[in-house]
């Protein structure tokens, strides 16, 4: 049967989404079609979701799952009289919060995300460093880097990279390991004053040659061969000089960044 | 009295985390120092995170809040004989949707970021995407956009688009309007074919002079009498060529993100 989830926020709806996601991930085998409706902070757009999930209701027959992260009480109360079946964040935890704390949650206007603004400018100021540092371009800031991560061209160091700026206020530089590197028994010149800041991506060469191949179809760099090789040689150059390293082909970037962080043990500088 | 509150999460964490700061929100008078536990996936590790949550409970006098998000009920079980009080988000929201779906969760392994994996290749794409119509670099790819940002010199764009693209999987380019721009009446003409995908940012000069003095101390182009003039025209700008615009000003880039989609009624392509 088919199923319908609303994710239904009254800021940007991100949390009601990651909660949402998760509890759907328990059950795999159910197919569930997943709509974010943000900004649901007045009594009209209220009343638009609660239509609008009747309506699948009726159509769909059967109720749609809502995860709601709602202040508002009146608002909340709007969609709790809809045919959805409610899950409602605040709901379920306010209380024992209330009572641990010794004082009633506030429910006046504002989000999460009011509590990202005191960092806003560190994260602003790593990604300012990502894209400054990223593909070997300015190795003379490494000094300044949290971290470095090494690997061949295309096998996902910029979109991690940005991801630990963005999120957890982190300076990552990225290196890529050239044909010329992997010819080379040492560590590249410029990053051999860095050595504890290395972490190496890895990524299956199947992979690799499908993603080289959209940009540069039919080219000798696309080729499976030289994925193979070049993979082979840079997998064996980490295993050389001891660098951590991950393997990121079947990971998204999500788990990537913080698996990388949970593996060298750096402290998320901010929480975004 | 401060209060201390750990999200522990047998995968990324961002999601225990991301509840976890929406329901702390409503208590901002209440001082709560915040870690987040990734990957507490064994017994050991979540031995480990009980010793530390009772440790925190006895140095501080008062039980520390415990956001959990792990499927494994044996390791969950652990966590809930510590001194923490505990928020479990399987437990709270599990048995109503396994009456929705007439069927039991599956508590075997794997994360919701799981789910991502298939939009991962469409996020990166994305992500390429922005780097490389960055700052108005390459307005030949403008027809290809999904939106374009226009905006000041450092007033946001760059962040933004890469949280677009990063999460939501959004094509999108960014134009720097220069004091050349401004001295124009007309639409720059790179961007006059794309009317419909244009989108403002706005900043508040104040803000905008004490970015760009990070970069340039005591420029011309960092002075609050140069922002002002920029700013000022630049909002008779979007006015007078009835471009949507925000005030970027007060918000953190993932309400600025979700903001632009909402108002220009982009569906996100994937949900990252």
């Amino acid at each position: 049967m088919q199923h319908i989830a609303y994710f239904i926020s009254d800021g940007t709806g991100i949390t009601a989404e990651s909660l949402g996601h998760s509890l759907l991930s328990r059950f795999s085998g159910v197919h569930v079609d997943q709509i974010t409706l943000p900004y649901i902070n007045t009594i009209e757009r209220a009343t638009q979701a609660t239509q609008r999930i009747n309506d699948s209701a009726d159509s769909m027959g059967t109720p749609p799952l809502v995860v709601i992260s709602i202040v508002d009480g009146n608002l909340r109360e709007i969609l709790r009289q809809s045919k959805g079946v409610i899950l409602d964040m605040f709901d379920a935890f306010l209380d024992p919060m209330e009572k641990l704390f010794g004082q009633t949650a506030d429910y006046s206007a504002g989000t999460a995300f009011g509590m990202a603004h005191t960092n806003y400018h560190q994260r602003i100021q790593a990604v300012n460093y990502v894209l400054e540092n990223d593909d070997g371009g300015n190795t003379k800031n490494y000094a300044t880097a949290d971290i470095i991560l090494v690997g061949l061209s295309r096998s996902g160091k910029t979109p991690t990279c940005l991801y630990l700026g963005m999120h957890f206020g982190i300076r990552a530089a990225n290196y890529p390991f050239t044909e010329d590197d992997l010819d080379e028994s040492a560590l590249p010149k410029s990053l051999q004053p860095f050595r504890d800041k290395l972490f190496g991506l890895l990524i299956a060469p199947e992979r690799l040659a499908s993603i080289r191949e959209e940009r540069y179809a039919n080219s000798r760099y696309a080729s499976l061969k030289q994925c193979e090789f070049e993979t082979r040689q840079f997998k064996a150059r980490l295993e050389r000089y001891k660098l951590p390293y991950l393997n990121s082909t079947h990971l998204s970037i999500e788990e990537l960044s913080t698996r990388i962080m949970d593996n060298v043990g750096i402290e998320r500088r901010v929480n975004g």
